[in-house]
């Protein structure tokens, strides 16, 4: 089943919000072989609606929009798709009861605004929305459903999987098994990746296909298995990705689409080890990383952020001599951050990092982008890298962290 | 003038990866008064790109494309447009000159597939990528121009400001002036403040229009202007902006379309402030919001992110009784860890934050989303706050960094 995907909304045009709406729903509907056909991002206006919903329907069964539904006056969907299918808006008692009970369980007085949210189409089924004001419409015609969102990405990704996408999967049920699997592979540029695997891609049967992902030093192979037969499909799949796996070897960290912080998380967690991390240059991004992932407690104990070269010295008793005598960028500096902060903060394994993200701060001998990295590992003498990443303070932080947690994967795996 | 956008990759329609690439060129041409009109994400396969190419030239004058231009056999978007305007491929030796200069640069040998890139079409201009191996190529046809760019957000930017925008500024110059003013409000809710301002926004001219774009407890108020007269537009908007402001009071946490970090920074560096924190709950990510921004060295000294209790006595000396009588996750030990980072990072200002992230850890007096903070300014009594964000856990995450921006913001302004 194939789905055209609207977001609605000036923000998302002039680049003050991103849609990330359309990849939460695809990711979600993967597993059951439905898929995204094609997304349109457009203006809240009638005109613009009106011609993607035209052009949506004419190519797909199911049109999903996202947006356009808050009580401001600059939300005009709910009014445009509403004579669109020619209806008219009704007040729903039942919808206004829903926003009372949402804005008091906020501590929010009701106003005239939000109340007009309750007003609803009379030709459409009303869905209520358990985590937001804004009613979710699903309308059918000749065959094809429309169903409107609103665009706060919780809401939207919340009532897609608890009332939206079940009422799809209802009307729509499904005949073609899929199967996927994914390899992490870090060592590797994605050209001469390709060229390695060659010939496992061109040996590939049709029914399955090889997609390249690279996201800052790891590239994602995803090979994906589509066939009428479900055992098959996913025996298949296996068994290929096996194969490409131990062509691949020690290049392969992780056989599922995990990111380097949850492999890390899952390894310590195998080994029963601790890990710390001692930022400078990424700041913090890389204990946010670890901790972004629930469960991270169970094996994270904390991290110092020494910004400062004091707060190297006094937290992470890195030596000021070696500060002075080397510059805080180097090797011996981020070996003694990674000792330090497994001493501070009761780890078995540590990485840390200090450099220059820039856009200020390089030299001829250090430029933007030199990270230097150390890793300790609980009774091993620390090992320290240099590494020089590309790109602008933002790249640089992000590079260097999946750096440093991939060197932290393969200290302890 | 406005540009169509299309977004060519499978990797963007299965959610592996967010097309970010739109929104950073909607921000680099709004101030020349340019917009993107709509955007489209589409499949990399034939049938699909050639409708979306001929949809845009349909109705714009210009259309970028990104994406599609990697060496993997899965990238055909070069094959498909050269075939459009028809044209054939032929070698580069610029090209190929350039391509073996960037993976001189990486430290790579040149591969087969990679060469495969210097094969560029003989009916279109090519511009040199100077950031990546993929060059990019510009079409014209009956006044309208396609232009064709490499996916990999950093490339795309880079080429984007550099050689792709300062060409189209030449081949379409403008003839309408803009102007902007953003304000970022906190403490009302969107419909609150739409109420609030419904006079002021009635009152509007036309050639004014107020956009609400709320985030996680912050709104953005933005106001656009667009007339023939450049001076006469600014002062418009410039005047409708302070009288929004003024009568909005403290609610506007800034003047202009910064991030709460941006302001905190400024608020510190106007004030001789040094800036720590100490983060339980929040995992590193507000000291990570805080160093995203250049020059945050200037007053920001380190952080702790004390995940565990004994981090938090040992390097915060928050009093082990008191986590023991009350838990981590309360004002006390909120308080004690704002007030320890001060003296931990030799710091003037300091935020920390405990509390329930999720998913587990919850309980009925402590639910999920909730999240003590504490303020701590040197020489006065730390203060102490606690909220209930709602969302899953990176939505706790940043809901909470937000708010624990705007405390500091507000405990030094």
């Amino acid at each position: 089943m194939k789905i055209s995907f609207i977001a609605i909304g000036t923000e998302l045009l002039i680049g003050q919000v991103t849609d990330t709406n359309s990849g939460a729903i695809a990711r979600h509907i993967a597993p059951y072989g439905w898929e995204i056909n094609d997304i349109q991002v457009i203006d809240d206006n009638e005109p613009d609606i009106i011609r993607a919903v035209e052009r949506a329907l004419a190519t797909s069964d199911v049109v999903v929009t996202t947006g356009g539904l808050g009580p401001t006056s600059d939300d005009i969907t709910k009014h445009v798709l509403t004579r669109f299918f020619g209806g008219n808006l009704v007040e729903s008692s039942e919808v206004l009861e829903n926003i009372r009970r949402i804005f008091h369980k906020r501590g929010f007085d009701l106003n005239r605004l939000t109340a007009a949210q309750a007003m609803v189409p009379d030709n459409c089924t009303v869905i209520q929305n358990r985590v937001g004001t804004a009613p979710i419409m699903w309308w059918e015609r000749n065959g094809k459903v429309l169903v409107s969102m609103p665009g706060v990405p919780f809401e939207t990704e919340t009532m897609w999987k608890e009332e939206v996408f079940p009422r799809l999967l209802d009307r729509f049920p499904s005949d073609v098994a899929i199967a996927h699997a994914t390899l992490l592979v870090t060592d590797y540029t994605e050209s001469a990746l390709a060229e390695y695997i060659a010939g496992f891609e061109r040996n590939l049967p049709d029914y399955l296909h090889l997609a390249y992902l690279p996201k800052q030093g790891t590239i994602r192979l995803r090979l994906d298995g589509k066939h009428p037969d479900g055992d098959f499909i996913r025996a298949e799949v296996a068994r290929y990705a096996a194969n490409l796996a131990s062509q691949l070897g020690d290049a392969v960290i992780a056989d599922r689409d995990a990111s380097p912080a949850e492999i890390l998380i899952d390894v310590a967690r195998e080994k029963g080890l601790k890990i710390a991390t001692a930022e400078s240059c990424t700041g913090g991004n890389i204990a946010h990383a670890i901790t972004a992932v629930a469960g991270a407690s169970d094996v994270f104990t904390g991290a110092v952020v020494s910004y400062s070269n004091e707060v190297k010295i006094s937290l992470l008793h890195v030596d000021a001599a070696t500060i002075a005598r080397l510059g805080a960028v180097s090797e011996p500096v981020a070996a003694m951050m990674a000792a330090g902060v497994i001493d501070a903060c009761g780890a078995d394994v540590a990485v840390a990092t200090s450099g220059i993200a820039g856009p200020g701060g390089g030299t001829p001998e250090k430029p933007v982008g030199t990270v230097c990295m150390g890793v300790a590992v609980k009774g091993h003498e620390p090992k320290a890298y240099t590494f020089t990443f590309g790109g602008d303070r933002s790249r640089v932080i992000e590079s260097a962290t999946r750096r440093a947690l991939i060197l932290a994967i393969k200290a302890i795996r």
